[in-house]
């Protein structure tokens, strides 16, 4: 079905030089020289007859792709990605437009960061894979095995051969807390995904416990609501608090993503608990979503664009062996108050 | 930094045979014929030396990348996904997972369908593009030059060289605005996007206005909001009819995509109507944002997943030569009633 494509020989036949000359001078091929002369009748000839270098034969000759890979966690289902929560619509529209203007395309796979994505990589010569969420540890002593390029984005890992991005989780759990702390609040629940060993998740229910504890308040089991980071669980969660907060003194609640916290308002409405006026409530992530609850969230913001730029960006440089393959960058946080919480 | 990987010279070496015969073995090449004893030696060779072969070198070989391109839509500033509206997300997430299941990875890009892009899709050899939403003309005779399969999702184009997926938009509008007429609503606005000369929002427009007209009520362009897909156009919207219901007598809205209706309800509630005693709204896509609503939106359905899908399996079709590159696929729609429309 394709139309006949200009090949290298036609550029070599038109420029009268070898079919070895043309892929040294567009290839730039480092130790070669040739006279400018030869340059020009070889860019010219591509000019005449419209070549249009293929990538598939870069790739063979400089071993690059210009392609990196992105891993995107999946639903339970193991289907789909979990897009339900803009955080990962954000980050990819991010990755994407970064990686565009540097002249990469990424493939995008909804599969574990396993054994068969290593497969995939090397069979695609991924130039770079950025990784995003938490999988086993032993799938990373392959990747590294691998040797491409890694950088892990919203990973706790104890293996340090890779670039990590990340923020704070515990930091930003704790601050959350803090806040609600200083507006008065005691007892506060927390509303979480998952608790993955190394996760954000976990990483941010140990910043919040950590606050009740400086604040001289014991750890109580029962205030924390985990299950998987949905709009339903957050229902779930809601209508369970508020059909015990007269009883359990809970005024307050961090819940750990905003797609959860619309969940939580709906169930918190359920069984007629108020916001801010009953329940006080405090987000992450601070995705658009937090502007479209009523009343607006107060959330702990992490900037989710630039996430995906700074990992593009970490990517590259290893690619470019510009940059270190083993750095930790922490990308800050910072509260935004809305009107989702209530002093004391 | 790439490992020493096994190449088909050795392969060729261990099974004692010419780097051709493996070259034809391992391609299955077409009219090349080998004693299942030669073919079983190099099968049994690249499992010795855990072979994996180069997408890169196979697609020079037998001309196919096993690479989709997928085009999606920008935001205005043209940097970035409109992912705010997840009608992008379950779309390319049904993409992603019915290509891997075929063996397929897709290049996501947020360009325009232009000549750049016929440019990408050329240099890297890419199998078939799906391409969503309406582009200019022009665009689309450029791509049909470039010779490489491809699937229109939601445009309707004037050009029938490409297979088309859509759902048929002036009738869902129609179903729209008819399901108000027969609750007993007579003015009816319409909140859009922009209207783009064939683009779906357009179509919708078409299939309000013709079941206003059906049913003797003369088109008021008063009654139409359109602007950018986006929650804040909704907001606006929704405050202006708030404003304006009781001299208007505006009593319902078919309003084109739930991202919208989130900011409509914003809207409504902010000028002092309420959803659905003033105000009955009908919306279209039913994504998950229509089960967040309150009160939950009853909305036109349509099944963006199969969407997906369908697009997909319609452009592994063309590429396998099993499918005609010029068939219309249209999906099925139906009304899911929930609880934003009332009876006049």
């Amino acid at each position: 079905m394709r139309a006949g494509r200009v090949r290298i020989q036609d550029i070599a036949a038109e420029a009268g030089v070898s079919v070895t000359t043309v892929s040294y001078i567009l290839n730039k091929t480092p130790g070669q020289t040739f006279a400018s002369e030869t340059i020009q009748r070889v860019h010219d000839a591509v000019t005449a007859l419209g070549y249009v270098p293929n990538m598939a034969a870069r790739s063979l000759v400089n071993n690059r792709s210009r392609l990196i890979g992105v891993v995107i966690p999946q639903t339970e289902l193991h289907k789909e990605f979990m897009f339900s929560n803009p955080f990962y619509g954000d980050f990819l529209s991010s990755v994407e437009y970064t990686a565009r203007q540097n002249g990469y395309h990424i493939l995008i796979s909804g599969t574990n960061a396993d054994q068969t994505y290593i497969e995939v990589a090397r069979t695609r010569s991924l130039d770079g894979i950025i990784i995003l969420g938490m999988y086993l540890e032993e799938h990373y002593a392959e990747i590294k095995r691998a040797e491409i390029p890694v950088v892990l984005v919203d990973c706790y890992s104890e293996n340090k051969d890779f670039t990590a991005v990340q923020i704070d989780d515990r930091q930003g759990g704790y601050m959350a807390a803090k806040y609600l702390l200083d507006k008065g609040h005691r007892r506060i629940a927390h509303v979480t995904g998952l608790l993955k060993s190394r996760g954000v998740n976990q990483q941010r229910m140990v910043g919040w416990r950590m606050a009740l504890e400086d604040a001289g308040i014991a750890y109580d089991e029962a205030l924390l609501y985990d299950g998987e980071v949905s709009y339903e669980h957050g229902v779930k969660a809601g209508e369970k608090i508020a059909g015990s907060f007269r009883e359990s003194g809970v005024t307050a609640v961090f819940v750990s993503a905003d797609i959860m916290a619309l969940g939580l308002y709906k169930g918190l409405k359920n069984g007629g608990a108020l916001v801010p006026s009953d329940i006080s409530v405090i987000s992450f992530d601070d995705t658009w979503l937090a502007g479209i609850c009523d009343p607006e969230l107060t959330a702990v913001r992490q900037d989710v664009a630039l996430k995906g730029k700074t990992a593009v960006e970490a990517v590259l440089g290893v690619i470019d062996g510009k940059l270190s393959d083993k750095r930790e960058i922490t990308l800050p946080i910072s509260i935004v108050e809305r009107g989702s919480v209530c002093g004391r």
